[in-house]
């Protein structure tokens, strides 16, 4: 008889030892920490986060924990909430590509406000993160694709499963805790797609923070839930799911680590256009190319990049990030495709407006999700071609711990120091050798 | 072309005014808030509760509002949730019998905390706390059954709506945000039918009443959500439900009432179970039945009842909840149903053991859900029949105000005194002329 999968998970949860992580899981975890940091502080003065901490500051509880990047102290609970919010609010946090699950955002800002909360190590902490990420992952591998397809926002849905776990094995939980607590975050698991394209997509992992954090807290005092809050005939995966597959949840569980799967965007729009902006900005670095050098571009790409980003004339910043066009026309101008080049500035600027006029866009079937054929006519007549066959960020081609670093930079730039980005960047290489977890949450809070 | 559901709903929420309620309407708000009061006073030291503020009260931000019946004072997002849980833990709340939607919970946690934030007459809170039922009630209907059978506790999920619809008249949004408020309370909908039988089962209108309210808050400093919560091709009628009719959401919206097709329990058990126990009350009324006098009991009920409520040798009181046998037996020892009588003691005393196991039920599919037949075979060969049609607490043949009262003094007499307990029926039978809700909640707190 197979294990059950939720007292599967909780077994494995409470067994694993920090010293069961291999070195390469160990820097996966820093590098996945490093993304989501950047990302959360990056987007700590976004109005999606303004507006919630004006609506729920007047809520808050003891000054407990920080709100990257801000000078806020709420509740762990609400720091929980708005730490994994901005982690998501630019879309450039990693992403799980077998689940499209973001997998940082709902496990990091649950450990990041316990640690605040009661002082661990930063092995503990990284260990927990790499649990929490197989938890959510693994759930998520089950129920995937009929689960997303549906409607259901994966990573709001799994990554509450995630943060419970994480939390529950710092809260040292006990394995009939830990079954509650996995039982008690599958029915709180929430997160619709109708909402994307709205302030609300970014509150599902800071949901799945908060909730999986409830979850663990609860479970600590005996909360009772049902012990097949996963694979019960009213659970998780039946009611949510109209497909299901329970052995990805145990198969070689505690030997494969789903960390090691994970990858991080170079560009911060949807990841589909990756291929396309990738060779651009190859062409533009080897030919030295100037827009006055530009006739037209022609894009053959996967017919995923036209269903989901063909916005032709993006009217806000944000509908630029589902514009194949825009994106184009920004990576030849500024060699780059960042939070900067998705202002709405740039959408309404007359000489980028005259680029991604002359962007085609084809599909061809052929082509892997990750690759793209790009051609540029010259106004010289030269036909520029660039054929890429995985794009930057891939699983095939990661960014490197440099791109990261350089990512990292770019997005604290507008709000720390560079003395104060760069040694947080230290601090998270050296995390594994910290007393204290919790020192950088400090170090993201602007000095005064 | 038909209204859209979503903007249907805010639009009758903020053009209603407390002058458009019938004068039943409003009598028939105040004995749903008496039963809400009532229950949830009557759980306020159950351990539920108690392992939730345990869990909880370390993060609790500034002292706002009551939990009913306790002396902590939390902020209103966590008094809303401890109300919802509380008044649902007794599974002695009021029941929307079309679809089993538990209406109160979500509805009047949400509203009374509100109430304690900012002071509101008791008129506007009868008129938010029908309209949140509206609300609440008419999305059911337009999913049920098929949300409820795929395993959605239909309370949390259509519940969270209820509340934010009340919330958001009390804050006096504009029609965008309560569209906006609509959504995002669309994507916190959450509870899993698997949780019954355990605590996570009265947490979910709790989190209704919570996240209700944060919907609410959020959408009034303009977080926005998709405009098409409910309908949207991935929103939650689409999502979380096999099948679905928007018609009884919007037809007659504003000319027929909801609230009016609620009931009320009298017995502290499945609704199922209620048709026997009234037949054996009264039994044992007309011929002064002791236990010494009964044979046997034969029962003769609806195909459900034995379904849901067949446990022929409960263990402990929960479980006695789901025995028709030692309810029968309740009913004729006590000559009542209350909570008193589903005690661990009461389970487990050899008196009713012997006479639980005296009953014999078996499956009449002839008869309606209310309706149940009782012949007892007495000690002297008397055989003694009640054929029971409507069920006290039925539509047909509603709890009067009288009966409410003596659950309410019931539900509240191991908690506050009898002075108390009648201030507070007084209290709430004058709400629509008292000029600050509050009171009411001030009132449950018993004294040092």
């Amino acid at each position: 008889m197979s294990p059950q999968p939720t007292a599967a998970l909780a077994q494995f949860v409470l067994s694993s030892r920090p010293g069961d992580m291999p070195a390469k899981l160990v820097h996966e975890a820093k590098r996945a920490v490093l993304n989501w940091v950047g990302c959360a502080v990056g987007a700590s003065r976004h109005a999606t986060v303004n507006n919630a901490i004006t609506a729920l500051a007047p809520f808050f509880g003891p000054p407990q924990a920080t709100v990257l990047g801000r000078h806020e102290r709420p509740d762990i609970l609400h720091a929980a909430l708005l730490n994994g919010m901005t982690s998501h609010t630019f879309d450039f946090d990693d992403t799980h590509l077998k689940t499209v699950i973001h997998p940082a955002g709902p496990v990091a800002s649950t450990l990041l406000a316990l640690a605040e909360h009661g002082p661990i190590s930063g092995r503990e902490f990284l260990h927990a993160f790499a649990l929490g990420v197989e938890v959510e992952c693994r759930i998520g591998n089950a129920v995937y694709p009929s689960h997303y397809d549906v409607g259901w926002h994966i990573t709001g849905t799994a990554g509450v499963f995630g943060a419970a776990a994480a939390a529950g094995k710092l809260l040292q939980l006990s394995q009939q805790q830990l079954v509650w607590a996995l039982g008690i975050a599958a029915t709180q698991a929430c997160g619709l797609r109708e909402m994307f394209g709205s302030m609300c997509k970014p509150l599902h992992p800071g949901l799945a923070a908060r909730n999986g954090l409830y979850a663990a807290l609860l479970a600590k005092q005996n909360f009772t839930s049902s012990e097949q809050g996963i694979e019960g005939k009213r659970g998780f995966a039946n009611v949510l799911a109209s497909e299901r597959d329970y052995r990805p949840i145990t198969v070689g569980l505690g030997d494969s680590w789903e960390l090691l799967e994970n990858t991080y965007k170079p560009f911060a729009c949807g990841i589909v256009i990756h291929p396309v902006i990738d060779a651009c900005i190859q062409l533009r670095q080897e030919h030295a190319l100037k827009v006055s050098d530009i006739g037209a571009i022609h894009l053959r790409v996967h017919p995923l990049v036209l269903e989901l980003t063909g916005k032709t004339a993006p009217r806000v910043g944000l509908e630029g990030k589902f514009s194949v066009y825009h994106s184009a026309a920004a990576a030849i101008i500024d060699g780059a495709a960042g939070e900067a080049q998705y202002s709405d500035e740039k959408v309404s600027d007359p000489e980028w407006i005259t680029l991604r006029n002359k962007v085609q866009a084809v599909v061809d079937a052929t082509l892997k999700e990750d690759a793209a054929h790009v051609a540029i006519t010259c106004s010289d007549g030269r036909i520029l071609n660039k054929h890429v066959l995985h794009a930057i960020g891939s699983l095939a081609r990661p960014m490197s711990d440099e791109d990261l670093e350089a990512k990292f930079s770019r997005l604290c730039a507008p709000h720390l120091s560079t003395e104060r980005s760069d040694a947080l960047i230290s601090a998270i290489w050296r995390l594994d050798t910290s007393s204290n977890a919790a020192q950088l949450a400090q170090l993201t809070v602007p000095s005064a």
